[in-house]
């Protein structure tokens, strides 16, 4: 075990590279906001590549997208390389934690590496991917996805933030901008591992220190459409009304009774909903409300919004009225690699780390690595679940267990044999 | 019976004044807009008092607010009126019978009345009152309320419309205020009758083309907060959330269960809901929404609202959440006069009106009316149950049925010893 009982205070050297990173993107309305292509992501890019140079990584590069790779050179296996990190940007208002954590201890377990043990076997690279939560540009995972090469010039050639900036251009002002001829997909990255906080609560309400995930939900969401008629609310007498508020809520409540009694991890909910005309003495004539399904079990799944959409129209026709459900998103299910888990689970019983072996309900960039290399996730616990908030917390005890357990992992892909 | 067979086409001169009318509030965006004090409505009051004044009532004039009024003096009992009318604002973007047509009856009625009969025994006056819908300054029911001075200066003082103009101001400049010293409360006014359009579909769903009201229903109305703990849709498992909108959509289903089972004529409404974040991928921690619930028997009212306010309780504490019952209103059902419901009726029979006694699910000028003198109401059908709208419509031979029940009612009550 490469304890780092000897490093002073970790959790203090955590938590002060992650200020330092947030003291970038400072949002004045509240905590932290670092949008794809902005002055606040551009300076803390450069910042991060400047900062591995001067700790003396062997390279800090850009790649024609802006993810910044640090990276230690391996000794021996040349044309292989172990891949840790996570995305630089935020949501609006974002916390310090999302995303900036697994920057922060890729670098700070490189940098302990490198000054316990030199130079590994492998490579060891560490990346600030560019982009995954979509927050300025209705496109996500832009980091990953151009590591892989699923993106292509062409794909975002029409896509504009709010104030009508075209990506390209807000790239291309900010240093970066793809090749005429694109770059090859990289053949050398054997493994990837991101350390991440959970954005749940499942770790704290359980009293575990550290998450070892298994496998990324699978997702279907839904845009449904109740029809009905709007009417005056004294004189409709309820026999002639068709109140799409009252079917809405008999099927939102059927929804979330079947997800209760399905078994775990399967989560249903209902977060958004708009009544059409929103006026209390008016009998709704039409409501419209968003549906969120998840499991890490693809058959479960689809037998699961399978039977919620057929009941959601029984009900529907049971009341004379319309209903239109649109499936909007169905993304599948992405397990983490076993080796690389059992890996984890090693260090964590060997260490006698109180962790639990569990899914992610958020997406990741992890799960587009994993369609292509061995891949694995370690959460550390969110304070009350929080995310994507100023209020976004991880105590430094926990963030200090999530690196050390990075360390020794990385350890085990690089340094070993 | 004083049948009007003899006017050619009642229907279609109903209509065309109908029409007059709403050319002096013709919206560009469509339908009547005709609020409080505006130059639409200053218009319209100022032609109706010409207009009563070229028809040759014995006076057409005002009252301080606005109030125009047009008379037939009494031969016999000057002390005594019978009066009908109704309110002529409008609410923004609404149709042309809501009010008017109360109006528009009043007048026609008035003025065949005298062309056939002559002068009545006790006076006869049509009221075009100032406001009823509250829609340009928060407050109600201002004409009628001022008929029974039920309003003074001093209420007015802080009621400004949404552009900061206060009520006395838009008063003033309308050519009307009030006087120092109050005028007298009328005693004179012995009967009132509104003729409205049901704006419901109650008459059209059973093919009746009158309804005679027998009450007004009295209303609770309350606003119900839920609060509970947003949480990331994904990464939190059934189990720990607080999802706010899975327990009001089981309050609302339970409401509206309870609500059909009740007899008539119960109606509840759940019109408005604000479900906060209001993100799709959020599980919502807080709902705010409306309740509309009404009755015209006041314990049958009280005795529901106090059950299904258990009830939601108990449902929230359940799911351990907070629920906060706010009732901002609680108005009593207000009976019409039974001599004149007779009168109506004794009417409807003898002329083979195919009529329906019933209730007014909306509230009316009547309501404030009935606390100080006999009152009743005439409904004609309203296509399709619409109000509050430009597709607001009813077929001429409704409205002339309405204005002939009108004529002969208002022939018993003043035309006869």
């Amino acid at each position: 075990m490469t304890s780092v009982g000897s490093v002073v205070s970790l959790g203090q050297e955590i938590e002060e590279m992650l200020e330092w990173v947030a003291g970038f993107a400072k949002d004045p309305s509240g905590g932290v906001t670092r949008l794809l292509y902005s002055r606040e992501w551009i300076n803390t890019q450069e910042a991060l590549i400047n900062l591995m140079k001067e700790i003396q990584f062997d390279d800090a590069y850009y790649d024609e997208v802006g993810n910044a790779f640090g990276r230690l050179e391996g000794s021996k296996y040349k044309d292989q390389t172990i891949l840790t990190g996570s995305h630089v940007d935020t949501v609006k208002n974002g916390g310090m934690y999302d995303g900036q954590y697994g920057i922060v201890a890729g670098i700070i377990a490189l940098k302990y590496l490198k000054s316990k043990y030199g130079s590994p076997l492998r490579n060891l690279e560490v990346v600030s991917m560019v982009e995954e939560e979509g927050s300025r540009f209705p496109y996500v995972f832009l980091g990953v996805k151009n590591i892989w090469k699923m993106v292509h010039k062409q794909d975002l050639k029409d896509i504009e933030d709010e104030e009508g900036i075209k990506i390209e251009d807000a790239m291309r002002k900010a240093g970066f901008g793809f090749k005429d001829k694109p770059s090859e997909i990289r053949k050398d990255i054997k493994g990837f591992i991101e350390v991440h906080i959970e954005q749940g609560n499942v770790l704290e309400m359980e009293g575990k220190d550290i998450g070892v995930v298994t496998s990324i939900v699978g997702q279907r969401r839904f845009l449904i459409e109740v029809l009905g008629q709007s009417n005056h609310a004294g004189t409709t007498p309820m026999k002639y009304r068709k109140d799409t508020l009252h079917i809405t809520s008999m099927i939102v409540s059927n929804i979330m009774e079947k997800a209760k009694e399905y078994a775990e991890p399967l989560v249903a909910t209902v977060g958004k909903i708009e009544v059409i005309p929103n006026t209390s003495n008016v009998v709704p004539g039409k409501t419209i409300f968003t549906l969120d399904v998840r499991h890490t079990n693809k058959g479960i799944l689809k037998q699961f919004t399978d039977l919620i959409c057929e009941d959601s129209k029984k009900i529907a026709k049971n009341y004379g009225v319309d209903i239109d459900i649109n499936m909007w998103m169905d993304e599948d299910p992405v397990p983490m690699d076993e080796n690389i888990v059992d890996i984890l689970k090693a260090k964590c019983n060997k260490e006698y780390i109180n962790y639990k072996i569990m899914h992610s309900g958020a997406g990741h960039d992890s799960q587009i690595m994993a369609q292509f290399v061995p891949t694995a996730m370690i959460f550390v616990p969110s304070k009350s679940g929080i995310s994507h908030s100023p209020l976004e917390y991880t105590d430094p005890k926990y963030l200090e267990k999530g690196v050390q357990l990075l360390i020794d992992s990385l350890y085990e892909l690089a340094y070993k044999e």
